[in-house]
């Protein structure tokens, strides 16, 4: 298996230098476009692994399923829905030219950033820092890594940069979605885009969502099983930005990009998957890093269609 | 399992008073709306069934499906990505607000009406009546039903009052996407749409897609894999119009809903199931239906996510 | 006069290479792009020229204002409200992308194709070749020129191509916005825009909009007043195009173009002008034709704001 | 004139009982909608007026004008031009759904809030604060009135609740158009709105754009009469938010409404009106404001078409 998994950053090593690294957040910018690591967590946890799996990178977008996870487990599933929807919007994940009318919860979805800055919302805590430290917290323990931390330099040229966000979230708030001051709103959510992780942390916690939130080692359930297929059928539909139908077809299993050049993917009752490598294509998904899932999905049969 | 069909259909039934038949094609608002059957194919070929699982309404929409995997055969996997793309819209089925810029394939996807019309050009065929009847026999094939046929009334029907396809085509040739003359074409869509099925004929077309092709109980391959899966995937993430987020959610496996009241679901690598219940909710989907296939899907663990 | 017209022509001969002639009905595309003539029809009936204006070109879109005019007239202001609104669409005048719900009068206006192909059904007649009669028979009576005639092949040119109008035309009757055959409205509106006239033709029905419907020499009222208002009001917010917020800061008064090369400028209470050169600009306005009006204007202060 | 006016106010008074005050700014739903108020400046500066005409109210979009005359004295057209766009959107005043790609000057225009905001950036100023000082002694100057100030419950009322413009403020600068501190443009926005002024104020300042930026009276020209037609053009084309089609047609001259319940009529080279009646129509436009000024035109022939 690591000799396929050496074979395959092989043959899709040429895709790294098809895109660019994302460069609206000036330190993303910054990151070697030649790195391309992969990690997979298998069947009773046996793990796998070849290239840079152990670089760091932002989550990104990547932290989206866990924001929606938080929230399903500190409200209910009844809240989330009421909030935002479901159906893919067939937009980039920063539109904001949704509807003439008053923007309402079913034009959004968890894996847009109106979506995931709506859902901050529903996390519990009495500040927006105590919200941000049970995503963190949430987030360590499905990787089994304490040591996560947020990389403060992403971060901060995050916030000083992000004000398509700031515009989103204002139109959250003015159509009364959210009613939190709107940057205490977005500190939580661009920390949780500054987590920096692994290719090894991706697959870990993906085999939790594979696993229906059983941890695949210590047979601990960690979240309700019903969580875990509702983030699962989400990504299937959404979580690739708009490319979403294309990597259904090409890949066939839940995955979540993020900007960093993470892709953390999902095969339910079977395992998870990480993968990095930052260049990227217009919709903003690692190229080589979808290649590489693609060339393993092929080899083991991995999609669920 | 027929006791469990059973129980089902009669927890159910109340959802068949809730929606409407279609009426936008006046021969379809002529049904009975307590109509409700169910069938299964299962593992080995063994079916299973309950309620009005013999009655014959047209597929509608459910024969996109089939539209693509005749493209597929009749041209190649090139040819159909090139001419049609595989994102959701984010749109009602049938609508044409697309973009401001020039219609292109990418806007567009095959189970939404424009991308279905574009596929009948790929059909091979001496003329359109030839296409059909290719397209209406693999449809037989599938079915193991030789005798399906077209609901004439409700062709004429379509014919008369499909003015929204009309505009929909000729959008299609004005941006030179189809060279055929519009009627044409729309000949072969409607009568496609019109080809009268019931559950039984649905669970069986749909267990060969879930099958990969092959055949449940003699083991022949009708088609390659592929294109079962490249039809399953598209089922996943646009099959259930703009309610496909919510399916893969309250449901969870590919499925595709017609106006005509049915929903033919595939549940990769086990089995097939069609459901009949002609009121349909605001997207086009039978809501009775639904609620059966998200109570058996209950049941019988069939989630893929 | 005519000394002010030359030296207008002269200064913007150069805009002539710019733009490009409309090529998307390719009997248009044969035009010579170096043609520039200019027709004025000033204060009693006292009128001035330069340069080609006695070529003939197709009306095309100038038509528009005479379509509004007879439906008008051959119904009334309420029912022609009713069925088109007056609002600028911020979009191309062959739009379909007017909004996710049904297409209303709301969405559309009389300048745009979807609009006048309505108002085609509202002029008096026992068929569509009646009606275009009485809309030609109205063209040649303002324009004092028994002798206007359809260019047949600039029609059968757009017969044969004209599928986003097609397109146009069933989204109309989709929506039960008109409900005559499809064919026979657009064969009234394609011989509509192919009436071949010249710059002086322009200029005399320009004028009798300016009068409010009296003609300049004879005194005799044409039409009522209102109706000229009407127009005269549609094109000041509509007549050109996504590009008419700009005409009117440029140059200042009720004016349509036509992607035939031809501009109708109409001065309220003075006077009318008709402009040719039939490189286009991506509003599809003449851009030669702009700049000598926008001269013209700031030389005789037309501007009406 | 009087006479004329007082009867025009009688007749109108019932359309006082159709539409709304203005609710999304708390502070601007108490006032009382049976105000109703016109006043006139006309030829050599006689003055005529009925109703409340002395009644305050703050001037919310009517600001707009004033806001694009000051950028265009302080930077210059090209400037100006360059930063917002000319055409009518065909959407609502506070629309933020442009389009799918980058937000550009092309897509928004100085009558509608996010074009007025960027505008507020091009005046001149070592700070906002200053900014503002300088079109509140303009309006002043206008209006010949000294005394003119901000509502400062109006104000914080807007600043409190204005997360629309917040969003549609952070867009701009996400898409580089503006550079200075999102807060400090709104105070400045906010403020401008929130000037108090009577229909006198209006329809003096009105006169001045009418007799293109010379004083009625003392002959001096305020500022150059290119600006005033720039400001006419922009005011006949999009002054009235989506409802400028049907405004240029009932009506016909340029003219600004905001959600205070204020019109500003502007008929070139004539004269300048006021009107003030609170109860808004969909489109945010007084209702009976609106009607009066449709008799006044049809009495007095104001309609420049």
């Amino acid at each position: 298996m690591n000799t396929l998994l050496e074979k395959i950053l092989a043959d899709c090593a040429r895709y790294t230098k098809e895109g660019q690294p994302a460069s609206y957040i000036p330190e993303l910018a910054k990151v070697d476009p030649d790195k391309f690591g992969i990690f997979v967590s298998a069947e009773d946890g046996k793990e796998y692994f070849a290239g840079d799996y152990t670089d760091r990178f932002t989550m990104q977008s990547v932290v989206k399923p866990l924001i929606l996870l938080q929230a399903l487990m500190d409200s209910d599933t009844e809240t989330v829905r009421a909030l935002v929807g479901m159906e893919a919007t067939g937009k980039p994940f920063d539109a904001f030219n949704y509807s003439d009318q008053a923007l309402t919860g079913a034009h959004i979805n968890p894996m847009i950033n109106t979506g995931a800055i709506a859902l901050c919302t529903l996390i519990q805590g009495s500040n927006y820092q105590d919200k941000f430290s049970r995503l963190l917290n949430l987030t360590r323990r499905l990787a089994d890594n304490p040591k996560l931390e947020v990389n403060h330099a992403v971060y901060m040229s995050e916030k000083m940069t992000g004000n398509k966000n700031r515009a989103l979230a204002y139109m959250l708030k003015a159509y009364g979605m959210i009613s939190a001051p709107v940057e205490d709103v977005l500190d939580c959510y661009f920390q949780a885009c500054s987590i920096s992780v692994s290719c090894k942390d991706l697959a870990r916690i993906a085999h939790i969502f594979a696993n229906h939130g059983v941890h695949p080692v210590t047979g601990e359930q960690l979240f309700p099983a019903g969580y875990a297929k509702y983030v699962n059928a989400t990504l299937a539909t959404c979580g690739m930005y708009d490319g979403s139908g294309e990597f259904a077809l090409n890949v066939g299993f839940p995955a979540k990009s993020g900007v960093g050049g993470g892709i953390m993917g999902v095969i339910p009752r079977r395992m998870g998957i990480g993968v990095f490598a930052p260049a990227l294509d217009k919709h903003g998904n690692s190229v080589a890093g979808m290649q590489a899932l693609a060339e393993l999905s092929k080899e083991l049969d991995l999609s669920i269609y």
